[in-house]
């Protein structure tokens, strides 16, 4: 079991590790820096489907398959699958794991699902409850462009604040067998709400859960920003990342020089145009399944602070008046 | 920590307890057969909030508010809220409870949301991840009309095998103090498709999923259905409870006498002109958590299988297509 210090942060005592893991990405995605860490990318944004939301379920089913071939494992060992994505009723999920006959748990936390489904598949190996358990989400910038914003014939301008949601999918097989890397404690986040309704500013709407989060975490457990090797948020793009450093050191925290964020690091944000950077689920699912653990197996990197940022926005609500509440799950990866 | 036992249950070894529950309702609803058993009902469907979804979220507030008043504590002593609805992004959720500060994760089920995030809930306090958990859900017959279905100004007629989604909450306080009613086992359902693509018979895509998590479990525990008192499914209705039933029948198992609906129970289904029954998270969660939770407090039931259905429908994958996939959990509860 787990051993809860201070209010938020549970530590693991057993060391649920990652045992498999793999990245999907698109065309765009694969035109990146990060291009050479991504385990299959697909020239077509259809990925052959008949609609982009079928293209999005591909997405998972592929991501999926790869981590589970890559752990050594088959969905008969695996007890549960902890999944979500963007769509309305979690259909990428839905559809894209139905045949895989795994018992699901349907997840939705926005773009910090990758965060959310982690956190979970590791609370549930590390106390035994589960022996192996899979984390994947996904995202599709064409689904999400229509179902969020606006449709994609309408060509409107996009905003400076803008981001680019990443059509791409991460999966992590979550087991017991002490590999590295390890999930060594978790914190769940609080709704944070300073009530941006700028659909095209998600940055600003999570910045705030982040820098909350985070706190929570490093007082919960006594440390500081650089006891860490790289505090790594989802998607909080330029716009969110400036303002949650400034938060932070608004509260005493200096990140300078330990922070980058998955919507950063996906794309070239100049030459390819993405305005405030990635964003997603799938964005900060790719590259965390890529670069990121990786780097961890290798030790590149020994002690990762995952920060996954999610928009509670939707369009119902915007269109009524509400704000758009953000929240921040964080999951401690370490490799020695 | 749980002890598994078979392919796919959980049994809790330290009878993690519903310190506290409540239902809240519309108006319908407290017209209905259980009208006296829950905590609070509403004359007017929309709260006195300004649209149907604040309504729902409303819904939420209230619930959780009423909950941890009758387990006599309070948000700072919740580890961790498990919530979700059928609204896109979960909204209800996110805006009904992000006043409240507590760590908030997220759940899609579609109906079958009562289930998982007591199942959650019920998981962690009985590792010792969570010392208190909350689990709630909600519905809202207008929110999920427009949503999934068509503008109610249009007055469409509704088919014989129609379900009128519940105006409804409720909530559970899962707590470690070994009060009763407690958790005795769970077991997390996999997705079943057979391929129904009515939008209206929400009854017959959730049947099979039903049956098998049913099975699933007679077959790890090695027990029959006459082992418990009531076998009690969300929101099958009338039209996927016969099918429910057909369908065990011909693996050789029989609920006669033993089975009941929370859609059937919910509404007099003649004189309310509710069609196949009611459904919706809502419904599930308020006949669960006003006359079943009271029954087992009070010892007229003592052992209690209770099987959230939910379908896994979207409209935009219906537009395109495709069938609607099923999923049911199933939580033990005990009294004694």
């Amino acid at each position: 079991m787990a051993t809860r210090i201070g209010r938020y942060t549970l530590q693991m005592d057993n060391r649920p590790c990652v045992e498999g893991y793999a990245s999907v990405v698109g065309k765009k995605e694969s035109e990146g820096p990060l291009a050479k860490y991504f385990d299959k990318s697909f020239e077509d944004t259809t990925l052959g489907e008949s609609s982009w939301e079928k293209a999005e379920s591909r997405l998972q089913t592929e991501a999926v398959t790869a981590a589970l071939t890559k752990a050594g494992t088959t969905p008969k060992d695996i007890d549960y699958i902890f999944a979500g994505d963007l769509l309305n009723q979690c259909i990428s999920s839905t559809f894209g794991l139905r045949s895989l006959d795994i018992p699901f748990l349907g997840q939705f936390g926005a773009c910090s699902t990758m965060a959310q489904t982690l956190a979970l598949s590791s609370i549930l190996v590390d106390s035994g409850a589960a022996r192996r358990a899979v984390a994947v989400t996904s995202s599709h910038f064409c689904s999400a462009e229509r179902q969020f914003r606006l449709p994609l014939e309408y060509g409107g301008q996009r905003t400076p604040t803008a981001q680019w949601t990443a059509t791409a999918a991460g999966a992590i097989v979550v087991g017991n067998q002490q590999k590295r890397p390890y999930v060594s404690a978790v914190t769940i986040g609080r709704i944070a709400d300073l009530g941006v309704k700028d659909a095209a500013n998600m940055g600003a709407a999570m910045a705030p859960a982040a820098a909350q989060t985070l706190s929570d975490f490093l007082q919960d457990t006594g440390t500081l920003p650089r006891d860490y090797d790289l505090i790594l948020t989802g998607d909080l793009g330029l716009v969110g990342s400036e303002l949650m450093e400034q938060i932070l050191r608004e509260n005493n925290l200096d990140i300078t020089g330990l922070h980058n964020d998955c919507g950063l690091m996906i794309y070239d944000r100049r030459a390819q145009d993405v305005h405030a950077g990635g964003s997603g689920c799938g964005c900060s699912g790719a590259v965390l399944c890529s670069i990121i653990l990786q780097q961890l197996q290798q030790g590149q990197l020994n002690s990762v602070l995952f920060l996954g940022t999610g928009a509670l926005m939707s369009p119902t609500s915007q269109q009524q008046g509400e704000s758009t509440p953000g929240i921040a799950h964080l999951v401690h990866l370490k490799s020695e």
